[in-house]
């Protein structure tokens, strides 16, 4: 992510990885609604969307009166966001997300170096170095892999009929001892994406915060076979003979998941005994928990795990601005709540543009510290989730015999409650140098430090429908939107012909902040007017706001009448007055003000603030 | 369009194409509604909706009353067919769509042999033969082209600044005599894609049939510097310096469109009297129509043409149904209402399924003969309009002066009555041996001889959102909608299993006209009851009747509730009746009945028809 990301923007990336080949099976694989949202920023939605399985409603089952297995209580929906653009969530396998990846950053001409592991990290401790953003003031010292062992290899516990696991897999790897083999890397920065056991977070001497209770988990992929009506579902299901959620996959593919009540050697913080973890326990306890339907597995097994995960987040996610932590090197969880991929994708898609930013020179380095201050909150939110949903997961269903079982009711209450954390559109990113909500009245539905919600508005040249979140790419900008509410008045041309008049001015912000005749370099301005599409012309813009006729959009339904209007209404504006927002590159709103803020200098103090005056 | 949907057929197909290489510029471009539609059902649409230009509003632009100049007189959706999927048309140079068909065809193993060209076609007389499908009654000798001569080379005219274009290509070709560059193919089947002037139709003695006036049409492509606030619109121009019609191209290019006055030596028949047509003359009027407005050229032009047109349709489409004439080859008329491409696309797409049922032995050769009955009618329909067209454009409008002028309303108000044909959506299929209307009154929302109209449905396992479209694609396959209503309910449970036992039957339709043990290569089943979605089970349809978790559907609106819903409503489907239809191959729908006319046979008479029984 973060390696794409940088690339794209340009910046000199090379990427280490241990592993000799990209995954190809298993792991994670849940995206949620944002994650979808932010990778369509980089335009990779479309083979997420095309290959993915998608994940739209949750089954509850829970036991029946009779005993005699158990029974659909409940169907919800599987996510619960109405603001999210895409309402589901995409299941598709770590493999193929990867290679997603490794295709987008080919195009920028990155690809990953493997197998290389590194063997030292040193930071200068020099503070003038360390404040200069031209520095280089990180040394990795790698060294390619010569031959990977595993631990479980010889073990007939970690492969099932031959089939890849990575259960029990071991960090260990054989050191090349030929010195032509190793290299020093000077860096500017240094991202650590190097999982629950990151080397480069151990270098750092940061610690893992949390409770130490450790969890033991089963996972299998397979395809079924099976009468039971909702294995294309997310279910949830509470039997006396455990619990187990089923998540579909790829073709007929499922995934079973099972939280194994055993498997720890001494108690909760011990190594797994691996005779009471493997496959066919976990396809032992799904098989009974879907009584009185059939689960019978004729097929063999795609990929399988089983691990011990703590509920930790790291104390720190940096050294000095300069090396960082992102992803399950800053936080561990468990399974359930299916964010891990989407949280530490998320991490290095907030790190990524503020990097690229400091390294062009546009904003101090200080910026950098909002990473740690943003991503923190939301791990530590994340965690608390996961604690609440693992017991409730985990404990059987109330029942005569078991007053103090989970109600199916509260169950599926706190699912739903926490919607907005689970498909990350609720994440909100609190008050910082780089976000403002000084003015949020200007634009209610503009929340400040969440991401702009979807909204179709029509482009005024041609009356094309244009989701406002695909004109907020991740390109690196801050996108400026304008609302002006309807130029044919006489009052609003005056408001546009003064803002355009402003923008060309030497002093404005977007002159200061802009590289000397690149005055779009930095910021995108967006114009979203409120005139009738019938009678909207872009030549009503003044050319010092618009810059090409394709930037000029009006709140209006679309031609064919099925999506678009109301942008104002859901914005928060007023079509009488108007307003003004900055949008982070991100995604995310920094700043509101009115459209008089932004002749007034108050939107150049906002932006003074951390971004640096081009000379 | 034939090569590739034959090849996709795995039929084995070759092209020979006399150009040296394929269009890079210019040419057709437009295309309608139905024919995005038609390439999505081939998962060709993708590509041709990211870089096609989106055409959605027809500005009306006719003479102020002050006499200075035009003025808009009314903005209308350019699209008038409420049911199309896509409301708008698309914009791309030919160049763009030809490579969008090569990269298909090549995933099919199929590319054009270039340059080829055919110099003797013979037709076997034995009616035998003839009748034979699995026989080879074409020979087509063809040779490699050595040297292309075009007679404008070396004449001022035919270029502008050294930008290619074809006016006055010529058809002239030099031969090769090398006799080891000759070769004789046998064929099946062959089908003449060769243009306007058709070497295969005149082989094949085929006479042109309709109005021999002569229109003399002037084009041009570039980046105009202009104020003229409908550039990115269709616009439509009645100016006193003549008429005028803009079409927005790709980035900032527009196509200007001017139907010249004079341009023909001797009088309406005459050859192009090349003093009086060249691109100076199109600018030249376009730069006065638009005036008040400012329409300058400093750019160079990309692309430019000069033209002269007839409204003609070929007598016939077909020799013994072993050669045919598709296109430009069977249908000349004006570029006004922007259908060349389409109509072209679309007769191939009509004849591609039927040539590959008949070499599968799936059905008769007479089925072919539907091919002409079809196409021709749409042809005529098409001519018909385009006269209407064409004087309008090209006479002035009204005025005190000119009482017998256009009247704008009445001009805007042809454009939208003729919707449906422009738009390719209204086509009409006639009864015929393949499509009977007999029980439309059990749907009559799937129109017989049209096309399914788009709907949203619900996927019962997944819950996952499908266009009715996208589940008929153009696979060669029939799709058997079964609308059950509700299998929740008691009678239509028993509705449903007495569907499924039957089509498990040895004489059911399905049975005797699909190859053993290949049920499902002639007819795809797919079920939409109206059990809403939180209660429905895929595990509720017999599996007679569902080979597939991921064919059954349901009518609700989706998770997100943003679409879907009304499905039994739009296709006037009765819950409590339900009803079935056969769709063809190409996506018309060909037959209704009850779904008691499934088991009593009513089906299988329709079938049985056309379709052979096989063994």
């Amino acid at each position: 992510m973060a390696g794409n990301a940088l690339s794209r923007a340009g910046v000199n990336v090379r990427i280490i990885d241990k592993r000799p080949s990209k995954v190809m099976a298993g792991q994670a694989d849940g995206i949620s609604p944002r994650t979808i949202e932010m990778l369509q920023s980089y335009g990779m939605a479309d083979r997420l969307l095309e290959e993915g399985v998608q994940v739209h409603m949750l089954a509850f089952y829970n036991p029946r009166r009779d005993g005699k297995g158990v029974e659909r209580t409940s169907r919800i929906s599987d996510v619960n966001a109405p603001t999210a653009r895409w309402q589901f969530e995409i299941a598709l396998h770590q493999g193929a997300i990867e290679s997603i990846f490794l295709e987008a950053m080919k195009k920028h001409g990155l690809e990953v170096e493997r197998p290389y592991f590194p063997t030292a990290l040193e930071i200068s401790q020099d503070d003038a170095e360390l404040n200069d953003p031209t520095s280089y003031p990180v040394k990795v010292t790698v060294q390619r892999v010569l031959e990977t062992s595993n631990k479980a290899n010889g073990d007939s516990q970690a492969s099932h009929n031959g089939v890849q696991s990575n259960a029990f897999e071991s960090n260990t790897v054989i050191q090349a001892d030929d010195p032509e083999e190793t290299e020093i890397i000077k860096a500017k920065f240094v991202i650590g994406g190097d999982g629950a056991h990151s080397w480069v977070r151990k270098q750092l001497g940061i610690k893992m915060e949390g409770e130490t209770t450790q969890h033991v988990w089963g996972v299998v992929d397979l395809v079924p076979e099976t009468d039971f009506p909702d294995v294309r579902h997310r279910t949830l299901i509470h039997s006396d003979a455990g619990s187990c959620m089923i998540i579909p996959r790829e073709g007929d593919e499922v995934r079973l998941y099972i939280q194994l009540a055993e498997g720890l050697e001494h108690g909760a913080e011990g190594r797994l005994d691996r005779s009471k973890v493997g496959p066919e326990k976990v396809m032992a306890i799904a098989k009974e928990a879907v009584k009185p339907w059939k689960l019978e597995f004729p097929n063999p097994i795609s990929w399988w795990t089983v691990y011990v995960i703590g509920q930790m987040v790291a104390s720190r996610f940096s050294a000095h601005q300069r090396v960082f932590i992102a992803g399950d090197a800053c936080h561990t969880h468990s399974p359930k709540a299916g964010q891990g991929m989407n949280a530490s994708m998320n991490d290095t898609h907030n790190l990524s543009w503020k990097i690229a930013h400091v390294l062009r020179g546009w904003a101090d380095l200080d910026i950098l510290k909002t990473y740690e201050f943003e991503r923190k909150k939301f791990a530590h939110d994340l965690i608390d989730f996961d604690k609440r949903l693992a017991s409730m997961f985990s404990e059987k269903a109330i029942s005569e015999d078991n007053l103090n079982g989970v109600v199916p009711e509260e169950f599926q209450d706190l699912l739903k409650s926490m919607g907005g954390l689970t498909s990350g559109i609720g994440i909100e990113y609190a008050p910082s140098l780089i976000t403002d909500n000084t003015y949020q009245s200007f634009a209610p539905g503009l929340m400040i430090g969440h991401r702009v919600q979807p909204q179709i508005i029509i482009r005024v040249a041609d009356c094309r429908a244009y989701e406002m979140q695909d004109l907020i790419i991740s390109d690196t900008k801050w996108k400026l939107l304008f609302f002006v509410g309807d130029p044919k008045q006489e009052k609003q041309a005056l408001v546009v012909k003064r803002l355009g008049e402003y923008m060309e001015r030497p002093d404005s912000f977007l002159s200061k902040f802009s590289p000397k005749n690149s005055r779009e370099a930095v910021f995108t301005m967006l114009i979203v007017s409120s005139t009738p599409k019938d009678d909207a012309d872009y030549t009503d813009i003044h050319p010092g706001l618009l810059t090409h006729w394709s930037k000029a959009f009006t709140d209006d339904v679309s031609v064919d009448k099925k999506s678009g209007g109301h942008a104002y209404e859901t914005y928060g504006v007023l079509t009488t007055t108007g307003a003004f927002a900055a949008v982070r590159p991100d995604g995310y709103v920094g700043y509101v003000s009115s459209l008089e803020g932004v002749v007034d200098g108050t939107v150049d103090k906002y932006f003074s603030r951390f971004m640096k005056e081009q000379s």
